[in-house]
């Protein structure tokens, strides 16, 4: 007998992106907001106190609760604080795979659900994508116990309206889980969903829309008893004080984040354009990225070029994504450098 | 199918220590310091800055590691940063056991460790302590993949020697987690293990020696090659960029956290020896709490007398607990309501 368990001897890590500490760095390689936080944040992380310290936080991370629940308009216990998007998910696949309770998800999306499913143990039936992402009809067909839709989807950018998530939902016997960490670029989300269906769970994050990746705050949203299955898997103080007064502060403050958010918005549209006109398709993004095909290039000959330029951009060695790069929305003066560069490493 | 594992709709949620968020509250219930923490600690969180925000954090808590290793004397690769200690006992349950890999513990103990077994669907081994909570032989013949002990003991506050420690790490052909969620109040402690034994993970917690519950920040200490396993479990961004610049601070500013432990140690003493001059048995604790049995009294009684009287403490309706209280070592002014309070309720 090996200390581990053998799925985990086999297991590979996730591999996040490169977050590189040197100055001077154009990155654009891991779908940060390039704008700040709201000035409430800070000013709800400089009033923290010592007795706040001292104490342990509210479990349930009620204040949060609260505003969100607001926000969304249902009651707080529809609501879950997590330790970012990816403490959900984690909790997901604790709660309802193993096994014989496999997960299903369409593919290529987020790599992190792979390497859940093999820390769970769990099979992991993956179900590709047309080529113009469209939902797969066999997504319903598979028996699992857990099915993720990322919406919009990473890396594509894509998004699936409610209607057809809803009639996915309608048709699953298993859990639903709409991993929504890049919703706040779209134009709608299927939280609504929640009301209809007692098996969908919605991921939102604070990371993207809010600026907060440095915080590791998220939440999930369903029905109550969802909320309290999951509750049993979840530590028991996941999030932090300090991070749930920050988290809270941003969520309030919704001013500055429908700013920063339609910011981020036109300035994909501007980087959309330019990246076509110098031989990149750019499919239509409703996420803060968009994936750009390298028509008369190599992808991964452009990507190790940028780098070495200090710019980073993403680039996944897999089949349907090793011919594009996703490039992260950055602010017009980080693009206009990634656009000049490329202008150079293909002229 | 139900949505949940069927192990997970049996599975009763952890219930932690009542956080209650009335004002005037004599609050002896959670095992927090009474002590605030380093004013160092203050400073680094109001200094946090947008940027450190909006980034996604070091994945590995570069700097806090550092100053981990550095206190104990070991390379950075042999910490890794946790969510709290309970992020670390999930991490465990998650990458050695399963259905057919068992967990052991000696019990009476931290009552997390069964919920942990549950939702991993692991069978947990409970081997009793005798009475005076030594090292149960038979703990090193279980065929545990995982064995734990609580070290100083929750809720004893005894203590078991590193010797001791040693040869049932020797024994054992699975993982021994030596959890030192309270070790800072003992007068040594069994870091020193993982050099010799490749098979030990010892827990650390910032929580209760350097006063930051409300943080949730805790460490592994281990060999690189099975930190590098539990690496695999970890969530990528498991802490948060304001927590490990808060808990760097502390960990780093050793006199604050020596001056406030000591003031704990002689303040445990002192209650220890009151208590008993009103008829309770008090053992030696090496931690920042006492057991004290009811010689005369009922515990469950005095403990709704003391909660009716805003003064919370801890009852555990468990056998070989049940006619006990765990009572956290508070200010001599916390400790003297207590006794005040107990002086009446017993006369």
């Amino acid at each position: 007998m090996g200390y581990f368990r053998e799925s985990i001897e086999k297991a590979k890590p996730y591999e996040p992106g490169i977050q590189p500490a040197a100055a001077g760095v154009v990155k654009l390689n891991t779908n940060e907001n390039p704008y700040p936080p709201s000035p409430e944040v800070i000013k709800a992380i400089a009033g923290i106190s010592a007795e706040q310290l001292r104490r342990y936080p509210d479990p349930m991370g009620g204040a949060f609760r609260r505003a969100a629940a607001d926000l969304n308009g249902i009651e707080p216990e529809w609501i879950m604080c997590c330790n970012g998007g990816d403490d959900l998910l984690r909790m997901a696949f604790s709660a309802f795979c193993d096994k014989k309770r496999a997960c299903a998800y369409p593919v290529p999306t987020y790599s992190l659900y792979p390497v859940l499913a093999k820390v769970q143990n769990c099979r992991a039936i993956e179900v590709p994508f047309d080529d113009e992402y469209n939902l797969p009809a066999k997504l319903a067909k598979t028996g699992a116990a857990l099915t993720i839709v990322c919406n919009p989807n990473a890396p594509s950018g894509t998004f699936i309206a409610a209607g057809e998530l809803a009639s996915l939902a309608d048709e699953l016997k298993g859990v639903l889980l709409v991993d929504e960490a890049y919703v706040d670029f779209a134009q709608t989300d299927c939280a609504g969903l929640v009301r209809d269906f007692d098996n969908v769970v919605v991921l939102r994050s604070m990371s993207k829309g809010y600026s907060l990746a440095g915080l590791r705050f998220g939440y999930a949203i369903a029905r109550p008893e969802m909320i309290a299955g999951l509750m049993k898997v979840k530590d028991s103080y996941n999030v932090d004080a300090i991070a749930i007064a920050a988290a809270t502060a941003a969520i309030r403050d919704q001013n500055h984040f429908r700013t920063n958010v339609n910011k981020v918005r036109a300035e994909r549209g501007r980087l959309s354009e330019e990246l076509g006109k110098l031989g990149f398709d750019v499919g239509e993004s409703c996420a803060n990225f968009v994936l750009a095909k390298c028509r008369n290039c190599k992808a991964k000959d452009v990507y190790d070029k940028l780098t070495r330029r200090n710019i980073y951009v993403r680039f996944f060695d897999k089949p349907g994504l090793d011919d594009k790069l996703r490039i992260t929305v950055g602010t017009k003066e980080q693009d206009d450098k990634l656009l000049d560069a490329l202008k150079e490493i293909l002229s």
